[in-house]
């Protein structure tokens, strides 16, 4: 199979989150023409697929999504037609990552070997009816690799250059402080909730979570808003709240943070209300046979030593990383989300060879 | 005269700021009718007179104001009916102040001496067209008294209990601290201004200012209002504002005080936008011949030792100690700006009695 080609055909399918338009199908026939026993996986309004073929040796992994984000104004190019041009594919998803699925579809093609797909098609939504759920399907039926590559693009500016193999954890927090509105003029008849908020907050920025480790930056809290609504001059307001967002590595946990946020609050202002919503925790995934086997593929296709890193965002690599050894490796991610997103065709046929000398050394 | 017909007769008048409802008029003909010279002063919409009766000793000023605040609903009796039950007369202004004016046009029918009045409509407005700019004019033209006593309703339980001799000074600010906008994944690239001004109201606030002097409370900065309006939990914003009043005895002036929340700001979060408004600087008339007449003229007639103090809000005597010494004297202060605001009958003839022994006293 062609992988230009295939990367084409997906591309024209309007797939914005929830939309599937016609990709999950494309892609089911595809892997069933390859000797792939397909299981569509339908969540919610959310189409996802789980695909396997046996082999020899170790179970491989690939995880990725259809799904792309909306393209916006201003484009150059048609965002969902597939279209080349001096050297470049052009489209919504070309890099992010329909261009990895179909590299990696056509790496399957030539090399044997015990291989599956993880695809879903809610990585750009709220990821509630995607990769989760799909891990889910895959624990219970015994379907679970010995590791698993996500096919986002990791690479910074030549393919190749970057492997990430962890990422930070995010939380987000809302605290709303209760005191005891009054006069601005008799103070002690009141209890100002903005004084007691600033203390608090004042206490969880005043020093860095940590300063980082060997694999990741130092855990970062931000505080994203604080909100009081008090246009009167002369009163002291009863409620104030505030939302932070803390990105830890893995020196934490979201547990721990939690306690320990609760623990400013109780001593600055007890009367609170903490909500917290974890993203997810921090992972890493220690070197090891399968990142060595990637790493390997990455320098012997592309003559590059990736650096491993655990920046950036987050992405499903999370959920992943609960039930297996995960790394993520993709193309050169500068036009993602942006417009007239593309790769270079070159590029996408160096992903596919990285991809099958992987699947040939580490399931042999 | 009779201070309870007159008082009356004065509740009667509609006079909620801005409106005169014949409130300066009927004061006018009445201090004509007892040998003063009546200026009426109209500033913008406001009725304001000065009225002085020539005479022997040192000058004695009276100020007050004639307009009221609005009655509200849930009244027993009529707001503006000057009504008399149970030895109480009812009204909006009964004891802020139009009680407390009848009462001194009574003393000064019955003594002697150099007196005069300030009379505005416009101090529970916005009180730019009232005191201020009389006292502009008694400036002009050679009338600033010896002693100002200013009727408001300073009494706490019983008449003569309080006697007002100083206010704090009051300041409001804004400040609106700019920072980058970024990913809260990628703090480094932004420049988080919730942080700065977090870290600025904290070293606004982690101290008092001071902890008050003989006279005087301690100071007090409240912090009002802060405000992002952030929804996004993934960014951090560009800018975030706060707002914060001052209440400051006289160990502080706005000028100083606005140089120290500069400092902190340049300290904390030099990209800011600080705006002051000042509503009024602190002032203390020291004791001396004037506050002690007063003293003696309360207690000769009510039994009572005054206490002196610098408590509550701002008055109209922040502008007239600019000119002259002032203090504040009236009325048991409890129903002020309630509903069935009242004032005991026999309340008002016993101030009555404390202004002409104050006249007869200072006057001679």
């Amino acid at each position: 199979m062609d992988v230009l080609a295939f990367a084409q055909s997906l591309l024209r399918c309007q797939s914005v989150t929830p939309a599937d338009g016609g990709t999950q199908g494309l892609l089911a026939a595809q892997l069933e023409a390859l000797g792939f026993t397909v299981t569509r996986l339908r969540y919610g309004e959310i189409e996802n697929l789980f695909a396997e073929r046996p082999g020899a040796g170790a179970h491989l992994c690939f995880a990725g999504h259809t799904d792309v984000v909306p393209p916006g104004e201003g484009w150059g190019h048609d965002p969902f037609g597939g279209v080349v041009e001096g050297g470049m594919l052009y489209g919504r998803g070309a890099v992010d990552m329909k261009g990895a699925i179909a590299a990696f579809v056509a790496a399957a093609a030539r090399a044997p070997g015990h291989v599956s797909l993880l695809i879903t098609g809610d990585e750009e939504g709220v990821a509630t009816d995607g990769t989760v759920r799909v891990l889910e399907w895959m624990a219970a039926n015994g379907k679970i690799p010995d590791f698993c590559v996500v096919g986002e693009p990791t690479s910074r500016a030549v393919l190749g250059d970057v492997v990430k193999i962890g990422r930070r954890g995010s939380m987000n927090a809302r605290i709303t402080v209760t005191g005891r509105q009054g006069h601005v003029a008799y103070p002690h008849l009141a209890d100002n909730p903005v004084h007691r908020l600033i203390a608090a907050l004042g206490a969880m920025t005043a020093a860095p979570l940590d300063s980082g480790n060997e694999w990741f930056e130092p855990s970062s809290l931000q505080v994203t808003s604080v909100d009081v609504g008090n246009a009167a001059s002369n009163v002291i307001p009863a409620t104030a709240s505030a939302r932070l967002n803390v990105r830890f590595n893995n020196l934490h946990g979201s547990a721990g943070l939690t306690e320990w946020l609760r623990g400013i609050l109780a001593e600055f202002a007890p009367a609170n209300e903490l909500q917290v919503q974890v993203s997810g925790e921090a992972f890493l995934t220690q070197a090891g046979l399968h990142t060595e086997a990637l790493t390997r593929a990455i320098e012997k296709v592309t003559g590059v030593t990736p650096e491993r890193n655990t920046g950036g965002g987050t992405s499903d690599a999370r959920f992943i990383a609960r039930y297996c050894p995960v790394a993520e490796f993709g193309l050169v991610g500068v036009s993602m989300h942006r417009t007239d997103e593309a790769v270079e065709v070159a590029a996408l046929s160096r992903l596919a060879d990285v991809y099958k000398t992987l699947i040939e050394d580490f399931c042999r």
